[in-house]
């Protein structure tokens, strides 16, 4: 089986993830729970990951580091966490449901508006966004790069198009680990993340990163290990945000994830390119397939086959061990905005642990599809 | 080391629970993410586990079996999801933070008002319940065993004391896996799971399982890989409530710590109660020491030293290399019930794999502490 669906969870692991998360399977005690050493040791590698992400995210520190089990309960705490009642604010098209509905849910339940910014000349324009504010506008919340066809809006020139009160809220899951994300020089206020992707850990861990001036409600509540007679949430972070035992095999595996990254990222950025540049021009050969992407550094390439469905050519593909994933990605309106809304795209996205043989298996294969 | 906090985390894992997280590092895809045959496969598993979890906890099938990072979160769902403004809980005054600390945030904020229900005779009275109820009580919320000192409250008797339309919520977190809870046939709405404990389940996965005629609300919102097309969440459970990536690898090995405890329970509850009689019985022998628990099975036993601190005997046993929890235990009203309020008591809290032998260490080590 040649595995291309490296967008919904990134397939095989690096062996540093693997041995950091098995190096916690068969004993580990609770983070933050509790003082004896091993509690201890455990908190010390925990927070071992926050500082690391912080430090490649150019981030605020690891107080301003949560682990969430995924980049969508990051997202919710800097969205539903961050907008009140009478807030305004922005979305781009290219935004997963994972931003979307978060956002219906403020606008139908609490007195939220929010307004999408469109594709425009296959971008997301700043002045567009610029175009969209309000007075009461709060935050503008942006991928980093779409699931649905690899395109990454220009976060420093939307952050200068965006008045300073604004903050900048950046969805992560597609592009942490591949693209340079960097928080205090792009002005990025929150940053989400998923662990599994482009982080290279196991599944069960994503953080969110946030600024001084961003100071998010909990979404949910509980023990947080400190505190212990207060009824209400403490009002430090993380702890704030961090309710119940986080998933220690997922966070060490995170930390492992994010030392390849630190040290890989322009290289695996560049594999990814040179890989989606691959199925770009073969594309061009194939006169029954129209692309949907250009070469990008996320690895994800996108196309619709002239007569079939893109699940229909996704399951031609499964049948012939190929797997990708066909459908609307999550992602309605960047489906909407690239005119491909409800029939979907066929979506074959890489690892940067693969190569050529698997862009061409993909273009070989999909020339003996009719 | 000895390892006496398997009540905040379960220590040492099973081998069969060890292998199946394993299977997973190396490589998954995102189950309910794509068609093809790695991601069916991959929910095939997690479906599996719905139905294992149902059958065991007597539940409501697999559609009523929804995923989370943790207890906290499933309780968070329960409780958030489920209160509307206007409305009354009970709860006890042995519930854990996770539970308090939700209702305190809904009192604050959303207008749910909520009274707590006192110890009386060392337990959790029916009738001290239904003295709390009023017209608008929709839920009482009860911990299946106090995790400060192993009181397992009688649900059945607590059931037969409310209204039918009271919806009866129970924090698993401590109980599941050592006593026997049965939704059905308790009449039990709501059964919050903590993988982890009692489950033998690597961290990075909770549950909540609900009845057919408890409905609760998301409490975040994304991605489901259903209806795509929808900025709204699906109606349908379990996706209603599971957005964004599950964490595979945990609910894997949650699968097979459930076998365990499917062919084991009862022995495993009789072994714990052996363990916590023992140290009981032991603790009369050391006047320095007064026990607050009694042989339960649970597996806790919770006890203070007559003029050191409880985190000053956690911290001599811990340098005499046995880890166990001092302080509030995230349970500050079941310490103030206790009479330990704010000084806490020593937890040392056994695991069904555990034997005489840490049992005999913790006296001998507790008779040297001065």
């Amino acid at each position: 089986m040649i595995y291309l669906d490296n967008a919904a969870t990134g397939g095989l692991k690096p062996p540093s993830v693997v041995s950091a998360a098995l190096s916690s399977l068969k004993f580990c005690a609770n983070p933050g729970r509790g003082g004896h050493r091993l509690a201890v040791a455990c908190s010390e590698r925990v927070n071992a990951c926050r500082n690391l992400l912080s430090e490649i995210f150019d981030g605020y520190g690891f107080d301003r580091v949560v682990f969430t089990k995924n980049c969508t309960e990051a997202l919710n705490i800097a969205i539903l966490g961050g907008l009140k009642s009478g807030d305004h604010a922005i979305a781009t098209c290219l935004e997963h449901n994972s931003v979307l509905r978060p956002l219906e849910h403020l606008k139908r339940e609490r007195g939220v508006d929010y307004s999408v910014a469109p594709l425009k000349g296959g971008q997301i324009s700043p002045q567009e966004i610029a175009a969209l504010i309000r007075d009461n506008t709060k935050m503008c919340i942006v991928t980093s790069a779409s699931n649905v066809c690899g395109i990454a809006p220009d976060l420093k020139a939307i952050r200068a198009a965006l008045p300073e009160r604004v903050l900048l809220v950046v969805d992560g899951a597609q592009g942490a680990g591949h693209l340079s994300l960097r928080m205090h020089e792009t002005g990025i206020d929150a940053l989400a993340l998923a662990g599994h992707k482009g982080l290279h850990a196991i599944q069960g861990a994503g953080a969110l990163l946030f600024s001084e001036r961003f100071n998010p409600d909990p979404v949910t509540f509980g023990g947080t290990g400190s505190e212990s007679y207060n009824l209400g949430m403490p009002e430090f972070y993380p702890d704030k945000l961090e309710s119940g035992t986080v998933s220690y095999p997922a966070i060490v595996s995170l930390y492992e994830g994010a030392l390849i990254v630190k040290c890989n990222r322009e290289k695996h950025a560049a594999q990814l390119k040179k890989l989606t540049a691959a199925v770009y021009e073969g594309l061009k050969n194939l006169p029954e397939y129209t692309a949907y992407f250009l070469p990008n550094e996320s690895g994800i390439a996108a196309f619709a086959h002239k007569r079939l469905a893109s699940e229909e050519v996704a399951g031609m593909l499964d049948e012939r061990a190929i797997a990708v994933r066909g459908g609307l990605h999550c992602a309605p309106l960047a489906h909407k905005a690239l005119g491909t809304f409800p029939a979907g795209l066929v979506r074959a996205s890489f690892s940067p642990f693969q190569g050529m043989r698997e862009a061409d298996a993909l273009l070989r294969t999909l020339r003996n599809i009719h």
